[in-house]
């Protein structure tokens, strides 16, 4: 079967009540558009999983900072078509912003506890942000299941405590980071880096590299580690920290010694473009066959 | 065919989807239980307008503030089991609170605008809990339909905007105020009323209904309203009012001239017992044959 792009809501309603009809399971990978190979692997994911599977491409306003990148991000709606039609998916949601947030718009989803450690410091409305579009696109389409990377780390942590303390009924599926071959994870803002931007960028996943062998090789001062990374990071001339952490994987507290599954995760700005990474340290289990 | 009290959050969904398979439609009362014949109005016309009737029955913690009578708040099961029975209700999911707010619960609904104003002015927290129950009900027994009173006049515009806002798939149906045979509106708080309080509670319709009389003689004049509404509620010696409002029926802003629908609506404290009540104001609809 082909693939649709739809705009209208009501539309989309009608088409997912339609595949229903037909005893369709339905997945849902909801995206900011400029696919990579990050999304494709989320979308092709969903469609192993699924009868149908809807891409959403929505920019979506409310998850941006008032001095942040909302207006220059990057967007390629025909590459976009390609890349799900190519990865096994059957529709794209293309909303208006207009549409999702028409006048008088005044309800916002909320999520607490974990939203304000890490990029919900420097970024303090993203959250409230991401959940209220994931909870709008979760009423619009209804689907059985949803893929999320684990590159956003917080983001899938947000959205799944959401979705339990909401009694969303679908499964939330977090999907392996995808990295380029030098391994620098997959991210719509690389686009952002200039030539040599591109090349320290790698201080990221060099970083968790790092940490990871040394967490492997049985340290478990998160102090040691942290500093080890800032040590990388700092050798980069373009790059600035904006948080290096390691936090416990469920409550997202920063920890000093790592004795149950923590998340070593970094924010670091590449020139003025914000990358995020991280690595999964579990003292029960320490390969990461991701990074 | 016989009514089922159900505690467990997926036993309701797994009646719910059954019910689904056999293409019947499901509507939902939501209530604090100490069901009066209010709640017993909206229940028979969901069983009008569905084939099978969900009511709940839950004291949400969140909705009621850390002086409030959370602890006192009426209930008798027995009875309200035998209320929905008789009105047509077909189910009634009587859940924990502890099943509804588990530890580390940190997710809430917030819906701007309109909160701010009469209710939420005296108890701040209250929408945000009345939403995000709401909600919850909502995810776990996906209706197609669901009914509220038009006492709470505000917790219904709030439901309203929430449901469009976040694009629930649902109706939302707004019911007609029950009084009893003198006017008092029904509430499950009038059980609280001693027999001289009962008495003066009667204040609230009294003065809705002058003040409908002036608004039908021509009187537009929002201050001028208020000060008879005030006037009768003085004469109540146990009556003490939390807010006096004549509010554009949209927005929930106060008027000072009524132009287009508005709302009177009445926040008394009757001794200790807080009750609300209001009216419509149509300049192209004088009548408002629910007082």
């Amino acid at each position: 079967m082909g693939m649709t792009v739809l705009k209208e809501i009501e539309g989309v309603r009608e088409q997912v009540r339609a595949w229903r009809e037909q005893g369709f399971t339905v997945g849902l990978v909801p995206t900011m558009g400029y696919l990579h190979e990050g999304h494709a692997s989320l979308i092709r994911r969903a469609a192993e999983e699924n009868d149908r599977v809807v891409v959403s491409v929505f920019v979506n306003p409310t998850q941006f900072g008032p001095k942040e990148d909302l207006s220059s991000y990057p967007r390629d709606l025909v590459r976009d078509i390609e890349t799900v039609e190519r990865s096994g998916g059957d529709m794209i949601f293309y909303p208006e912003a207009s549409a999702m947030y028409p006048e008088a718009y005044s309800t916002y989803v909320e999520v607490g506890g974990i939203t304000g450690e890490l990029c919900g410091r420097s970024r303090p409305a993203h959250f409230r942000g991401v959940a209220t579009v994931v909870t709008k696109l979760f009423n619009i389409v209804r689907p059985d299941r949803a893929y999320f990377g684990r590159k956003d780390a917080q983001q899938l942590a947000v959205i799944r405590r959401m979705a339990k303390d909401l009694n969303m009924d679908l499964e939330i599926v977090g999907c392996p980071i995808v990295r380029e071959p030098d391994g620098l994870a997959m991210s719509s803002r690389n686009s952002y880096l200039s030539k040599e931007e591109r090349a320290d960028a790698l201080v990221l996943s060099r970083a968790l590299r790092q940490c990871r062998e040394r967490f492997q090789s049985g340290c478990r001062d998160a102090q040691a580690l942290k500093e080890e990374m800032r040590g990388i990071i700092a050798g980069a001339s373009s790059a600035v920290p904006d948080y290096v952490e390691i936090v416990d994987a469920v409550t997202f507290h920063s920890v000093k010694t790592i004795e149950k599954k923590a998340l070593a995760a970094l924010a670091v700005y590449i020139g003025k473009t914000r990358l995020i990474d991280n690595t999964l340290l579990d003292p029960d289990d320490e390969e990461d066959p991701e990074l």
